[in-house]
Protein backbone atom coordinates (compact mmCIF):
# COMPACT_ATOMS: atom_id res chain seq x y z
CA UNK A 1 0.00 0.00 0.00
CA UNK A 2 1.07 3.19 -0.95
CA UNK A 3 -0.02 6.67 1.30
CA UNK A 4 1.12 9.23 -0.99
CA UNK A 5 2.08 8.72 -4.94
CA UNK A 6 3.61 11.08 -6.44
CA UNK A 7 3.90 11.13 -10.52
CA UNK A 8 6.07 13.42 -12.01
CA UNK A 9 4.87 13.51 -15.96
CA UNK A 10 1.53 12.67 -15.88
CA UNK A 11 1.27 10.82 -19.79
CA UNK A 12 0.52 7.64 -20.67
CA UNK A 13 3.41 5.66 -18.88
CA UNK A 14 2.00 7.57 -15.43
CA UNK A 15 -1.60 7.97 -15.98
CA UNK A 16 -2.00 4.13 -16.69
CA UNK A 17 -0.23 3.35 -13.52
CA UNK A 18 -2.45 6.40 -11.48
CA UNK A 19 -5.71 3.88 -13.38
CA UNK A 20 -4.50 0.58 -12.18
CA UNK A 21 -3.63 1.57 -8.92
CA UNK A 22 -7.01 3.06 -7.93
CA UNK A 23 -8.55 0.40 -9.60
CA UNK A 24 -6.69 -2.00 -7.24
CA UNK A 25 -6.83 0.53 -4.42
CA UNK A 26 -3.40 0.59 -3.85
CA UNK A 27 -3.01 4.58 -2.98
CA UNK A 28 -4.27 6.67 -0.37
CA UNK A 29 -3.62 9.70 -2.60
CA UNK A 30 -2.15 10.37 -5.81
CA UNK A 31 -0.76 13.72 -7.03
CA UNK A 32 0.58 14.57 -10.02
CA UNK A 33 3.40 16.81 -10.85
CA UNK A 34 4.77 18.80 -14.06
CA UNK A 35 5.71 21.59 -16.05
CA UNK A 36 2.44 22.99 -17.11
CA UNK A 37 -1.41 22.84 -15.75
CA UNK A 38 -2.98 21.68 -19.06
CA UNK A 39 -2.11 18.06 -18.67
CA UNK A 40 -2.62 17.81 -14.97
CA UNK A 41 -5.79 19.26 -15.41
CA UNK A 42 -7.20 17.10 -17.73
CA UNK A 43 -5.93 14.20 -15.54
CA UNK A 44 -7.60 15.35 -12.63
CA UNK A 45 -10.75 15.54 -15.03
CA UNK A 46 -10.34 11.99 -16.14
CA UNK A 47 -9.96 10.79 -12.78
CA UNK A 48 -6.17 9.71 -13.21
CA UNK A 49 -4.88 11.79 -10.40
CA UNK A 50 -6.48 13.17 -7.17
CA UNK A 51 -4.59 16.67 -7.81
CA UNK A 52 -1.80 18.08 -8.57
CA UNK A 53 0.63 21.02 -8.08
CA UNK A 54 3.27 22.73 -10.48
CA UNK A 55 5.60 22.73 -7.21
CA UNK A 56 8.08 19.37 -6.97
CA UNK A 57 8.89 20.54 -3.58
CA UNK A 58 5.45 20.83 -2.42
CA UNK A 59 4.65 17.22 -4.33
CA UNK A 60 6.58 14.97 -2.72
CA UNK A 61 5.76 16.85 1.12
CA UNK A 62 5.63 13.33 2.70
CA UNK A 63 4.88 10.98 0.03
CA UNK A 64 6.23 7.58 0.42
CA UNK A 65 6.17 6.30 -3.31
CA UNK A 66 7.93 9.27 -6.74
CA UNK A 67 7.10 7.66 -9.85
CA UNK A 68 9.74 9.91 -12.29
CA UNK A 69 7.68 9.28 -15.48
CA UNK A 70 8.81 12.28 -17.79
CA UNK A 71 11.11 12.42 -20.75
CA UNK A 72 14.55 10.82 -19.71
CA UNK A 73 16.16 14.29 -20.55
CA UNK A 74 14.26 15.59 -17.57
CA UNK A 75 14.93 13.24 -14.91
CA UNK A 76 18.10 14.86 -13.68
CA UNK A 77 16.13 18.45 -13.20
CA UNK A 78 13.17 16.77 -11.50
CA UNK A 79 15.57 15.03 -8.67
CA UNK A 80 17.29 18.17 -8.33
CA UNK A 81 14.04 20.26 -7.31
CA UNK A 82 12.84 17.18 -5.24
CA UNK A 83 16.52 17.00 -3.50
CA UNK A 84 16.36 17.97 0.06
CA UNK A 85 12.40 17.95 0.36
CA UNK A 86 12.12 14.22 0.25
CA UNK A 87 10.25 12.13 3.19
CA UNK A 88 13.17 9.60 4.81
CA UNK A 89 10.99 6.83 3.63
CA UNK A 90 10.40 7.99 0.40
CA UNK A 91 10.91 5.14 -2.17
CA UNK A 92 12.07 7.39 -5.63
CA UNK A 93 11.51 4.94 -9.37
CA UNK A 94 11.17 6.18 -12.43
CA UNK A 95 9.92 4.93 -15.92
CA UNK A 96 12.53 5.13 -18.40
CA UNK A 97 13.75 3.35 -21.28
CA UNK A 98 17.34 3.36 -20.89
CA UNK A 99 19.25 2.66 -17.53
CA UNK A 100 22.54 3.68 -17.15
CA UNK A 101 21.16 7.30 -18.16
CA UNK A 102 18.70 7.59 -15.23
CA UNK A 103 21.57 6.28 -13.10
CA UNK A 104 23.96 8.62 -14.36
CA UNK A 105 21.64 11.69 -13.81
CA UNK A 106 20.86 10.47 -10.16
CA UNK A 107 24.56 10.55 -10.04
CA UNK A 108 24.73 13.95 -10.97
CA UNK A 109 22.94 15.27 -8.74
CA UNK A 110 23.32 13.53 -5.68
CA UNK A 111 26.81 12.13 -5.78
CA UNK A 112 25.73 8.34 -5.65
CA UNK A 113 22.63 7.43 -6.09
CA UNK A 114 20.55 7.20 -2.94
CA UNK A 115 19.59 3.50 -1.66
CA UNK A 116 16.07 4.13 -1.64
CA UNK A 117 16.16 4.99 -5.42
CA UNK A 118 15.19 1.92 -7.86
CA UNK A 119 15.56 2.39 -11.11
CA UNK A 120 12.72 0.81 -13.44
CA UNK A 121 11.14 0.76 -16.53
CA UNK A 122 7.91 -0.87 -17.57
CA UNK A 123 7.89 -2.64 -21.07
CA UNK A 124 4.86 -1.09 -22.01
CA UNK A 125 3.54 1.33 -24.30
CA UNK A 126 1.94 2.63 -28.05
CA UNK A 127 2.04 4.69 -30.08
CA UNK A 128 -0.09 7.16 -28.37
CA UNK A 129 0.89 9.52 -26.01
CA UNK A 130 -0.06 12.11 -23.45
CA UNK A 131 -3.18 11.21 -20.34
CA UNK A 132 -5.69 10.90 -23.12
CA UNK A 133 -4.25 7.51 -24.19
CA UNK A 134 -3.97 6.12 -20.53
CA UNK A 135 -4.72 2.76 -20.25
CA UNK A 136 -6.01 1.15 -16.73
CA UNK A 137 -4.74 -2.63 -18.05
CA UNK A 138 -1.61 -1.51 -19.57
CA UNK A 139 0.65 -3.05 -17.42
CA UNK A 140 -1.53 -6.31 -17.27
CA UNK A 141 0.79 -9.31 -17.88
CA UNK A 142 3.06 -6.75 -18.94
CA UNK A 143 6.97 -6.96 -17.70
CA UNK A 144 8.44 -4.45 -15.53
CA UNK A 145 12.22 -4.49 -15.47
CA UNK A 146 13.85 -3.06 -11.83
CA UNK A 147 17.62 -2.66 -12.26
CA UNK A 148 19.02 -2.12 -8.20
CA UNK A 149 22.20 -1.11 -7.78
CA UNK A 150 24.62 -3.27 -5.49
CA UNK A 151 24.10 -0.81 -2.43
CA UNK A 152 20.31 0.01 -3.50
CA UNK A 153 17.81 -0.89 -0.46
CA UNK A 154 16.15 -4.18 -0.90
CA UNK A 155 13.04 -2.68 0.80
CA UNK A 156 12.94 0.39 -1.10
CA UNK A 157 12.89 -2.21 -4.30
CA UNK A 158 10.34 -4.89 -2.84
CA UNK A 159 8.14 -1.45 -2.60
CA UNK A 160 8.32 -0.84 -6.28
CA UNK A 161 7.99 -4.64 -7.24
CA UNK A 162 4.67 -4.09 -5.01
CA UNK A 163 3.66 -1.50 -6.98
CA UNK A 164 4.13 -2.51 -10.27
CA UNK A 165 2.14 -5.78 -9.27
CA UNK A 166 -0.67 -4.08 -8.08
CA UNK A 167 -1.04 -2.31 -11.52
CA UNK A 168 -0.71 -6.59 -13.08
CA UNK A 169 2.52 -6.31 -13.98
CA UNK A 170 5.31 -9.28 -14.06
CA UNK A 171 8.27 -7.40 -12.22
CA UNK A 172 11.81 -8.76 -13.10
CA UNK A 173 15.10 -7.54 -11.63
CA UNK A 174 18.18 -7.11 -14.02
CA UNK A 175 21.40 -5.22 -14.49
CA UNK A 176 21.70 -1.90 -15.61
CA UNK A 177 24.18 -2.92 -18.35
CA UNK A 178 21.78 -5.81 -19.61
CA UNK A 179 18.75 -3.85 -19.62
CA UNK A 180 20.26 -1.21 -21.79
CA UNK A 181 21.95 -3.26 -24.55
CA UNK A 182 18.69 -5.88 -24.28
CA UNK A 183 16.12 -3.25 -24.92
CA UNK A 184 19.14 -1.85 -27.52
CA UNK A 185 18.08 -5.09 -29.44
CA UNK A 186 14.46 -5.84 -28.78
CA UNK A 187 12.96 -2.30 -29.00
CA UNK A 188 15.07 0.21 -29.93
CA UNK A 189 16.92 -1.10 -32.92
CA UNK A 190 13.48 -2.07 -34.42
CA UNK A 191 11.51 1.58 -33.48
CA UNK A 192 15.02 3.20 -35.53
CA UNK A 193 14.75 0.60 -38.08
CA UNK A 194 10.91 1.77 -38.47
CA UNK A 195 11.38 4.73 -38.52
CA UNK A 196 14.17 4.91 -41.24
CA UNK A 197 12.41 2.72 -43.38
CA UNK A 198 9.40 4.88 -43.78
CA UNK A 199 11.66 7.89 -43.95
CA UNK A 200 13.61 6.41 -47.07
CA UNK A 201 10.03 5.39 -48.43
CA UNK A 202 8.97 8.85 -48.58
CA UNK A 203 11.93 10.06 -49.95
CA UNK A 204 11.48 8.08 -53.07
CA UNK A 205 10.74 9.13 -56.32
CA UNK A 206 7.72 6.67 -56.25
CA UNK A 207 6.61 7.46 -52.70
CA UNK A 208 2.97 8.24 -53.41
CA UNK A 209 3.01 4.78 -55.24
CA UNK A 210 4.48 3.51 -52.57
CA UNK A 211 2.39 4.38 -49.71
CA UNK A 212 -0.80 3.64 -52.41
CA UNK A 213 0.00 -0.04 -52.28
CA UNK A 214 0.99 -0.69 -49.28
CA UNK A 215 -1.02 -3.67 -47.74
CA UNK A 216 -0.83 -5.02 -44.09
CA UNK A 217 2.27 -6.47 -44.01
CA UNK A 218 3.55 -2.84 -44.23
CA UNK A 219 0.75 -1.08 -42.04
CA UNK A 220 2.44 -3.69 -38.73
CA UNK A 221 5.93 -3.34 -40.09
CA UNK A 222 5.55 0.88 -39.51
CA UNK A 223 3.65 1.21 -36.79
CA UNK A 224 5.80 1.82 -34.44
CA UNK A 225 7.10 4.18 -36.65
CA UNK A 226 4.00 6.22 -35.44
CA UNK A 227 5.80 6.61 -32.21
CA UNK A 228 6.64 9.87 -30.41
CA UNK A 229 9.71 11.24 -32.06
CA UNK A 230 10.50 13.18 -28.98
CA UNK A 231 10.60 10.51 -27.20
CA UNK A 232 12.54 8.13 -29.45
CA UNK A 233 14.95 10.66 -30.01
CA UNK A 234 15.66 11.10 -26.56
CA UNK A 235 16.01 7.24 -26.57
CA UNK A 236 18.65 7.07 -29.19
CA UNK A 237 20.36 9.93 -27.05
CA UNK A 238 20.13 8.46 -23.62
CA UNK A 239 20.90 4.89 -24.78
CA UNK A 240 23.46 5.84 -27.51
CA UNK A 241 26.29 3.09 -27.25
CA UNK A 242 23.90 -0.08 -26.89
CA UNK A 243 21.90 1.57 -29.87
CA UNK A 244 25.05 1.94 -31.85
CA UNK A 245 25.99 -1.81 -31.18
CA UNK A 246 22.65 -2.94 -31.93
CA UNK A 247 22.17 -0.79 -35.42
CA UNK A 248 25.75 -2.11 -36.42
CA UNK A 249 25.25 -5.54 -35.76
CA UNK A 250 22.22 -5.29 -37.79
CA UNK A 251 23.77 -3.72 -40.90
CA UNK A 252 26.48 -5.94 -40.86
CA UNK A 253 23.67 -8.58 -41.38
CA UNK A 254 21.74 -6.68 -43.74
CA UNK A 255 24.70 -6.33 -46.14
CA UNK A 256 25.45 -9.98 -45.84
CA UNK A 257 21.76 -10.00 -46.87
CA UNK A 258 22.45 -7.74 -50.05
CA UNK A 259 25.72 -9.35 -51.00
CA UNK A 260 23.88 -12.78 -51.18
CA UNK A 261 20.83 -11.35 -53.59
CA UNK A 262 23.46 -9.61 -54.80
CA UNK A 263 25.67 -13.01 -56.21
CA UNK A 264 21.75 -14.79 -56.37
CA UNK A 265 23.39 -16.92 -53.64
CA UNK A 266 19.97 -18.91 -53.45
CA UNK A 267 20.98 -21.10 -49.87
CA UNK A 268 22.53 -18.70 -47.85
CA UNK A 269 19.29 -16.18 -48.30
CA UNK A 270 17.63 -19.37 -47.41
CA UNK A 271 19.57 -20.46 -43.97
CA UNK A 272 18.88 -16.48 -43.40
CA UNK A 273 15.11 -16.75 -44.01
CA UNK A 274 14.65 -19.84 -42.16
CA UNK A 275 16.55 -19.31 -39.10
CA UNK A 276 14.92 -16.01 -38.41
CA UNK A 277 11.35 -17.15 -39.31
CA UNK A 278 12.03 -20.15 -36.61
CA UNK A 279 13.09 -17.84 -33.89
CA UNK A 280 10.74 -15.87 -34.52
CA UNK A 281 8.08 -18.58 -34.39
CA UNK A 282 10.06 -19.97 -31.25
CA UNK A 283 8.93 -16.59 -29.73
CA UNK A 284 5.79 -16.56 -30.86
CA UNK A 285 5.14 -19.70 -29.12
CA UNK A 286 6.56 -18.97 -25.68
CA UNK A 287 4.45 -15.88 -25.89
CA UNK A 288 1.35 -18.00 -26.40
CA UNK B 1 -18.08 -15.42 -65.75
CA UNK B 2 -15.65 -18.35 -66.55
CA UNK B 3 -16.96 -21.31 -67.88
CA UNK B 4 -13.33 -23.72 -66.46
CA UNK B 5 -10.96 -21.50 -64.71
CA UNK B 6 -7.42 -23.79 -63.77
CA UNK B 7 -5.29 -23.10 -60.98
CA UNK B 8 -1.83 -24.07 -60.61
CA UNK B 9 -0.62 -24.42 -57.41
CA UNK B 10 -3.71 -24.33 -55.07
CA UNK B 11 -2.30 -23.13 -51.97
CA UNK B 12 -2.94 -19.57 -50.14
CA UNK B 13 -2.98 -17.58 -53.24
CA UNK B 14 -4.83 -19.60 -55.67
CA UNK B 15 -7.24 -21.08 -53.02
CA UNK B 16 -8.66 -18.02 -51.94
CA UNK B 17 -9.35 -16.47 -55.11
CA UNK B 18 -11.40 -19.73 -56.03
CA UNK B 19 -12.96 -19.76 -52.61
CA UNK B 20 -14.38 -16.65 -53.27
CA UNK B 21 -15.34 -16.73 -57.04
CA UNK B 22 -17.15 -19.72 -55.87
CA UNK B 23 -19.65 -17.72 -53.82
CA UNK B 24 -19.80 -15.25 -56.36
CA UNK B 25 -20.77 -18.02 -58.51
CA UNK B 26 -18.22 -16.83 -61.23
CA UNK B 27 -17.07 -20.25 -62.56
CA UNK B 28 -18.84 -23.06 -63.85
CA UNK B 29 -15.93 -25.25 -62.99
CA UNK B 30 -12.48 -24.86 -61.08
CA UNK B 31 -9.92 -27.14 -61.22
CA UNK B 32 -6.31 -27.42 -60.00
CA UNK B 33 -3.24 -28.96 -61.07
CA UNK B 34 0.18 -29.02 -59.37
CA UNK B 35 2.92 -31.60 -58.86
CA UNK B 36 1.76 -33.48 -56.12
CA UNK B 37 -1.64 -35.00 -55.25
CA UNK B 38 -1.46 -34.14 -51.63
CA UNK B 39 -2.51 -30.68 -51.93
CA UNK B 40 -4.98 -30.86 -54.30
CA UNK B 41 -6.90 -33.94 -52.17
CA UNK B 42 -7.05 -31.72 -49.42
CA UNK B 43 -8.38 -28.84 -51.30
CA UNK B 44 -10.99 -30.70 -52.66
CA UNK B 45 -11.86 -32.03 -49.73
CA UNK B 46 -12.23 -28.55 -48.08
CA UNK B 47 -14.60 -27.45 -51.18
CA UNK B 48 -11.82 -24.77 -52.78
CA UNK B 49 -11.38 -26.67 -56.00
CA UNK B 50 -14.08 -29.36 -57.95
CA UNK B 51 -10.97 -31.28 -58.77
CA UNK B 52 -7.77 -31.79 -60.00
CA UNK B 53 -5.13 -33.02 -62.36
CA UNK B 54 -1.87 -33.92 -62.08
CA UNK B 55 -1.54 -33.65 -66.07
CA UNK B 56 -1.08 -29.71 -67.34
CA UNK B 57 -2.08 -30.38 -70.62
CA UNK B 58 -5.20 -32.42 -69.51
CA UNK B 59 -5.57 -29.61 -67.18
CA UNK B 60 -6.07 -26.50 -69.44
CA UNK B 61 -8.07 -28.33 -72.16
CA UNK B 62 -11.10 -26.33 -72.55
CA UNK B 63 -9.96 -23.66 -69.93
CA UNK B 64 -10.97 -20.47 -70.96
CA UNK B 65 -9.05 -19.24 -67.95
CA UNK B 66 -5.71 -20.03 -66.21
CA UNK B 67 -4.30 -18.89 -63.13
CA UNK B 68 -0.89 -19.41 -62.28
CA UNK B 69 0.04 -19.30 -58.57
CA UNK B 70 2.91 -21.63 -58.47
CA UNK B 71 6.49 -20.43 -56.85
CA UNK B 72 8.16 -17.59 -59.21
CA UNK B 73 10.69 -20.02 -60.24
CA UNK B 74 8.41 -22.56 -61.33
CA UNK B 75 6.28 -20.37 -63.66
CA UNK B 76 8.57 -21.06 -67.18
CA UNK B 77 8.04 -25.02 -66.26
CA UNK B 78 4.21 -24.67 -66.25
CA UNK B 79 4.22 -22.63 -69.19
CA UNK B 80 6.17 -25.23 -71.00
CA UNK B 81 3.88 -27.80 -70.09
CA UNK B 82 0.81 -26.21 -71.50
CA UNK B 83 1.95 -24.65 -74.27
CA UNK B 84 -0.15 -25.78 -77.21
CA UNK B 85 -2.33 -27.56 -75.05
CA UNK B 86 -4.22 -24.01 -74.39
CA UNK B 87 -7.73 -23.14 -76.15
CA UNK B 88 -7.82 -19.91 -78.69
CA UNK B 89 -9.79 -17.94 -76.58
CA UNK B 90 -7.77 -19.14 -73.25
CA UNK B 91 -6.68 -16.28 -71.12
CA UNK B 92 -3.49 -17.13 -68.79
CA UNK B 93 -2.83 -14.67 -66.16
CA UNK B 94 -0.40 -15.37 -62.70
CA UNK B 95 0.01 -14.21 -59.22
CA UNK B 96 3.48 -13.63 -58.86
CA UNK B 97 5.07 -10.99 -56.43
CA UNK B 98 7.87 -9.63 -59.76
CA UNK B 99 6.51 -9.22 -63.23
CA UNK B 100 9.52 -8.48 -65.03
CA UNK B 101 10.87 -12.05 -64.02
CA UNK B 102 7.36 -13.67 -65.05
CA UNK B 103 7.49 -11.84 -68.09
CA UNK B 104 11.14 -13.37 -68.73
CA UNK B 105 9.58 -16.79 -68.13
CA UNK B 106 6.72 -16.62 -70.68
CA UNK B 107 9.43 -14.67 -73.15
CA UNK B 108 11.63 -17.98 -72.72
CA UNK B 109 8.74 -20.29 -73.29
CA UNK B 110 6.75 -18.31 -76.01
CA UNK B 111 9.77 -16.06 -77.46
CA UNK B 112 7.32 -13.57 -76.86
CA UNK B 113 4.97 -12.64 -74.70
CA UNK B 114 1.78 -14.42 -76.03
CA UNK B 115 -1.14 -11.56 -76.32
CA UNK B 116 -3.63 -13.38 -74.03
CA UNK B 117 -1.18 -13.25 -71.11
CA UNK B 118 -1.81 -11.09 -68.80
CA UNK B 119 0.74 -10.54 -65.79
CA UNK B 120 -0.70 -9.79 -62.28
CA UNK B 121 0.01 -9.72 -58.34
CA UNK B 122 -2.17 -9.94 -55.50
CA UNK B 123 -1.18 -7.71 -53.62
CA UNK B 124 -2.70 -10.22 -50.26
CA UNK B 125 -1.30 -12.71 -48.04
CA UNK B 126 -0.64 -13.51 -44.61
CA UNK B 127 2.32 -15.46 -43.17
CA UNK B 128 0.38 -18.53 -43.56
CA UNK B 129 0.55 -20.84 -46.65
CA UNK B 130 -0.92 -23.67 -48.07
CA UNK B 131 -4.64 -24.14 -49.12
CA UNK B 132 -5.53 -24.95 -45.44
CA UNK B 133 -5.13 -21.41 -44.57
CA UNK B 134 -7.31 -20.07 -47.47
CA UNK B 135 -9.72 -17.43 -47.03
CA UNK B 136 -12.50 -16.28 -48.71
CA UNK B 137 -12.23 -12.58 -48.32
CA UNK B 138 -8.67 -12.33 -48.26
CA UNK B 139 -8.84 -10.37 -51.66
CA UNK B 140 -12.34 -8.38 -50.19
CA UNK B 141 -10.73 -4.56 -50.21
CA UNK B 142 -7.18 -5.56 -51.35
CA UNK B 143 -5.54 -4.59 -54.28
CA UNK B 144 -4.74 -6.53 -57.48
CA UNK B 145 -2.24 -4.88 -59.79
CA UNK B 146 -2.40 -6.21 -63.66
CA UNK B 147 1.06 -5.10 -65.98
CA UNK B 148 -0.11 -5.99 -69.26
CA UNK B 149 2.47 -4.71 -72.19
CA UNK B 150 2.23 -2.86 -74.67
CA UNK B 151 0.76 -5.88 -76.93
CA UNK B 152 -1.25 -7.74 -74.54
CA UNK B 153 -5.21 -8.32 -75.49
CA UNK B 154 -7.34 -5.48 -73.83
CA UNK B 155 -9.84 -8.45 -73.68
CA UNK B 156 -7.65 -10.48 -71.95
CA UNK B 157 -6.89 -8.18 -70.09
CA UNK B 158 -10.43 -7.07 -68.85
CA UNK B 159 -11.22 -10.60 -68.61
CA UNK B 160 -8.60 -11.23 -65.73
CA UNK B 161 -9.85 -7.67 -64.21
CA UNK B 162 -13.35 -8.98 -63.97
CA UNK B 163 -12.20 -12.11 -62.33
CA UNK B 164 -10.35 -10.41 -59.31
CA UNK B 165 -13.36 -7.57 -59.30
CA UNK B 166 -15.62 -10.70 -58.34
CA UNK B 167 -13.37 -11.91 -55.97
CA UNK B 168 -13.67 -8.13 -54.11
CA UNK B 169 -10.46 -6.63 -55.09
CA UNK B 170 -9.61 -3.35 -56.39
CA UNK B 171 -7.57 -3.64 -59.68
CA UNK B 172 -5.49 -1.52 -60.84
CA UNK B 173 -2.89 -1.27 -64.00
CA UNK B 174 0.81 -0.53 -63.97
CA UNK B 175 3.61 -0.79 -65.53
CA UNK B 176 5.76 -3.85 -65.24
CA UNK B 177 9.41 -2.03 -64.02
CA UNK B 178 6.93 0.57 -61.82
CA UNK B 179 5.13 -2.41 -60.25
CA UNK B 180 8.63 -4.13 -59.37
CA UNK B 181 10.32 -0.93 -58.19
CA UNK B 182 6.76 -0.09 -55.71
CA UNK B 183 6.33 -3.69 -54.79
CA UNK B 184 10.53 -4.22 -53.72
CA UNK B 185 10.55 -0.98 -51.38
CA UNK B 186 6.83 -1.67 -50.49
CA UNK B 187 6.89 -5.35 -49.38
CA UNK B 188 10.17 -6.68 -50.23
CA UNK B 189 12.20 -4.47 -48.19
CA UNK B 190 10.36 -4.72 -45.49
CA UNK B 191 10.36 -8.19 -45.58
CA UNK B 192 14.36 -8.62 -45.85
CA UNK B 193 14.47 -6.58 -42.81
CA UNK B 194 12.41 -8.16 -40.62
CA UNK B 195 14.20 -11.57 -41.47
CA UNK B 196 17.17 -9.85 -41.46
CA UNK B 197 16.55 -8.63 -38.21
CA UNK B 198 14.70 -11.41 -36.59
CA UNK B 199 18.51 -13.45 -37.54
CA UNK B 200 20.57 -10.80 -36.13
CA UNK B 201 18.82 -10.87 -32.56
CA UNK B 202 18.63 -14.37 -32.54
CA UNK B 203 22.63 -14.58 -33.19
CA UNK B 204 23.10 -12.36 -30.30
CA UNK B 205 24.77 -13.64 -26.90
CA UNK B 206 21.82 -12.22 -25.20
CA UNK B 207 19.23 -13.27 -27.39
CA UNK B 208 17.42 -15.53 -24.63
CA UNK B 209 16.77 -12.52 -23.00
CA UNK B 210 15.98 -10.66 -26.12
CA UNK B 211 12.92 -12.94 -26.95
CA UNK B 212 12.38 -13.02 -23.29
CA UNK B 213 11.44 -9.24 -22.97
CA UNK B 214 10.46 -8.38 -26.52
CA UNK B 215 6.51 -6.74 -26.05
CA UNK B 216 4.14 -6.05 -28.53
CA UNK B 217 6.09 -3.31 -30.94
CA UNK B 218 8.40 -6.27 -31.92
CA UNK B 219 5.74 -8.84 -32.18
CA UNK B 220 3.72 -6.65 -34.96
CA UNK B 221 7.09 -5.39 -36.28
CA UNK B 222 8.62 -8.97 -36.74
CA UNK B 223 5.12 -10.35 -38.13
CA UNK B 224 6.64 -10.75 -41.69
CA UNK B 225 9.38 -12.72 -40.35
CA UNK B 226 7.14 -15.48 -39.90
CA UNK B 227 6.39 -15.65 -43.57
CA UNK B 228 7.68 -18.76 -46.09
CA UNK B 229 11.24 -18.14 -46.20
CA UNK B 230 11.33 -20.50 -49.58
CA UNK B 231 8.66 -17.89 -51.13
CA UNK B 232 10.61 -15.05 -50.18
CA UNK B 233 14.14 -16.09 -50.94
CA UNK B 234 12.47 -16.64 -54.79
CA UNK B 235 11.37 -13.08 -54.54
CA UNK B 236 15.03 -11.86 -53.37
CA UNK B 237 16.04 -13.89 -56.46
CA UNK B 238 13.15 -13.12 -58.94
CA UNK B 239 13.11 -9.32 -58.27
CA UNK B 240 16.96 -8.71 -57.39
CA UNK B 241 17.62 -5.30 -59.27
CA UNK B 242 14.85 -3.88 -57.60
CA UNK B 243 15.24 -4.39 -53.80
CA UNK B 244 18.70 -4.28 -54.33
CA UNK B 245 18.32 -0.91 -55.04
CA UNK B 246 15.63 -0.56 -52.30
CA UNK B 247 18.20 -2.33 -49.92
CA UNK B 248 20.93 0.21 -50.81
CA UNK B 249 18.60 3.36 -50.41
CA UNK B 250 17.61 1.65 -46.85
CA UNK B 251 21.26 1.25 -45.80
CA UNK B 252 22.29 4.88 -46.97
CA UNK B 253 19.44 6.06 -44.88
CA UNK B 254 20.14 3.92 -41.70
CA UNK B 255 23.90 4.88 -41.64
CA UNK B 256 22.91 8.79 -41.49
CA UNK B 257 20.80 7.49 -38.37
CA UNK B 258 23.52 5.93 -37.06
CA UNK B 259 26.12 8.85 -37.50
CA UNK B 260 23.77 11.10 -35.77
CA UNK B 261 23.17 8.83 -32.83
CA UNK B 262 26.65 8.53 -32.61
CA UNK B 263 27.23 12.21 -32.85
CA UNK B 264 24.25 12.98 -30.69
CA UNK B 265 22.76 14.97 -33.30
CA UNK B 266 19.59 16.00 -31.52
CA UNK B 267 17.96 17.80 -34.35
CA UNK B 268 19.02 15.65 -37.25
CA UNK B 269 17.64 12.68 -35.38
CA UNK B 270 14.62 14.40 -34.96
CA UNK B 271 14.15 15.26 -38.45
CA UNK B 272 14.30 12.29 -39.60
CA UNK B 273 12.42 10.36 -37.28
CA UNK B 274 9.05 13.73 -37.39
CA UNK B 275 9.39 12.97 -40.79
CA UNK B 276 8.75 9.39 -40.67
CA UNK B 277 6.13 10.03 -37.92
CA UNK B 278 3.92 12.36 -40.50
CA UNK B 279 4.52 10.08 -43.61
CA UNK B 280 3.44 7.21 -41.98
CA UNK B 281 0.20 8.92 -40.18
CA UNK B 282 -0.58 10.24 -43.68
CA UNK B 283 -0.17 7.00 -44.93
CA UNK B 284 -2.79 5.53 -42.12
CA UNK B 285 -5.41 8.21 -42.35
CA UNK B 286 -5.53 7.62 -46.53
CA UNK B 287 -6.37 4.26 -45.47
CA UNK B 288 -9.01 4.54 -43.21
Amino acid sequence: MIKKLVIFGVGLIGGSLALALKRANYCEEIVGCSRQASGLEKAVELGVIDRYTLDPAEAVKDADMILLAVPMGAMASVLSAIKGHTSADAVITDAGSAKASVVAAAESVYGTVPENFVPGHPIAGAEKSGVEAALIDLYVDHKVIVTPLAHTSRDAELRVIAMWEAAGADVESMDVENHDRVLAATSHLPHALAFALVDTLSRSEVSEDIFHYAAGGFRDFTRIASSDPVMWRDICLENRDAILESIEAFQKNLSSLHDMVAESDSSGIMDMFSHAKSARDAYLKKQS
